[in-house]
């Protein structure tokens, strides 16, 4: 059993401004309001702390755990009794700056950290361009993180979910859904965001939840929102527009079982004609 | 330069009866119309010659190359001067049946040949039976195929596409499409045909043809047919209904080469985290 009960969650869709006290004064009024609409797990976008800026993100890193971001979630995600996964923030490491997701349980103890592996270097001549590499490093593993009572979740931070293998990896090492913080734009969202979280639901019969920001077309950067969660079938079931908004959603361990028992690809990989990346992959959860 | 020019491509949805004289007359008809309207690369679908009935594999079986519809396929591919992806047919081989496609070139020499790897055992309680391997042996590797004068294609035979692998090695051999003659069923047709065909051409950037037979609602097994084309940006640029029709596209070396520059993930990957299953995966053309 991948997932041992039925979990609510939330993705929170809320913006990032250049004022880090107030962003985090926003995700601690929205996850408040998530918990007391009875979700148990809750998702921040990407970046929830710092504008999503190359030039922001020196000035908005911190280091994990002294840093006052981890501090603040651990607290509310004891003060909510939800395990909170923390989007993404600024990670000041060795010298060295990482897109990173922090995760905590509701004792609010550090679960899980994943460093963006695949950094956003793309140039669409007219439309976007933006060079993560030009001040981030990539993290080196693959991230799957125990939700206690629940079971197992992958984490992916955005340009990461158009590598299929994270999601491979998690799947086939049990997790219940794969979760991608995530801040696609005005031209890549409505090409490939919802493709990409049906790709990787249905591949590997889980659950995708993607968490983007809240549009602000006054920001440097426009980002596509469309928070959503796709089912083990590869269907979109909840897609929020480009507003601030919190996506509720119930998964269901009984469409896993019942998807993975009737279409059975999670028993006939034939790894005779390819390697497993689930066993050669570098995964780790902290 | 994956594509090294245009390709006007013809996936034939046409439908097979138990008649497999009247089944090649058929096929010899489109393909030549095919040819006629200019097409230099015809796609049939999965079991063109045959039923698609666990019953009917072992009555239809034909040793390749030594059999009737690999010599017609041969003279077809000369008479017309194309080259022909042959969907697949029932194959006999070491008291073994497979489901194999084999392609030509259009001097007529077999240029591929592909054995199902994953088969097609489904139960989805009510709706879809099917048991494959009740009669057929899998495959044991992958198929990338020389289209001499523009350059190397994948194939892959219907549940073949739910795994991913396929698409991944013949994408990083430097395959210019990805080909899945195929029969997905009125459940699982709606569901993941379209999908799985945006999905496979957008984790590669490559075009994905799906050659699906007409439908027949007086037969055993009711095909979804909607032959496709999707294009390098996981976009369908042609698809059909489920009747008896010639589906065109041209593949445009240009849309190839500037969807990889723009958003460059061919050049992204981090195989120091997974393994490159092109490196690793088994891989042949005959």
């Amino acid at each position: 059993m991948s997932l041992a009960q039925k979990l609510k969650i939330a993705l929170l869709q809320v913006g990032a401004t250049a004022d880090k006290a107030a962003n985090l004064a926003l995700v601690k009024a929205k996850v408040t309001e998530a918990a007391a609409n009875g979700a148990k797990l809750v998702v921040l976008p990407e970046c929830f702390n710092s504008p999503y800026a190359v030039t922001a993100f020196p000035k908005y890193a911190e280091s994990i755990p002294e840093g006052e971001t981890t501090q603040f979630l651990s607290q509310l995600a004891q003060d909510t009794k939800t395990f909170i996964i923390g989007g993404s923030i600024p990670e000041n490491a060795d010298g060295k700056i990482y897109n990173t997701n922090i995760s905590f349980n509701p004792r609010g103890e550090l679960i899980g950290k994943h460093r963006k592996v695949h950094l956003f270097d793309i140039n669409v001549p007219g439309k976007i361009r933006f060079i993560e590499s030009e001040v981030l490093s990539p993290g080196n593993k693959a991230t799957v993180i125990d939700i206690e009572g629940y079971g197992k979740v992958g984490v992916g931070i955005c340009y990461d979910i158009r590598f299929p293998e994270l999601a491979s990896i998690a799947g086939r090492k049990g997790a219940f859904a794969m979760i991608y913080p995530g801040a696609f734009n005005l031209t890549t969202g409505p090409l490939h965001w919802s493709l990409l979280g049906r790709a990787r639901s249905n591949d590997n019969q889980l659950y995708v939840l993607m968490c983007g920001p809240a549009r602000d077309m006054t920001s440097g950067y426009h980002a596509w929102g469309h928070s959503l969660v796709a089912d083990p079938l590869g269907q979109i079931i909840t897609e929020a527009d480009e507003k601030e908004t919190i996506v509720y959603a119930e998964l269901d361990p009984e469409l896993i079982e019942n998807t993975r028992a009737t279409i059975p690809i999670t028993t006939q990989r034939m790894f005779g004609v390819y390697d497993d990346v689930a066993a050669t992959g570098k995964c780790s959860a902290l």
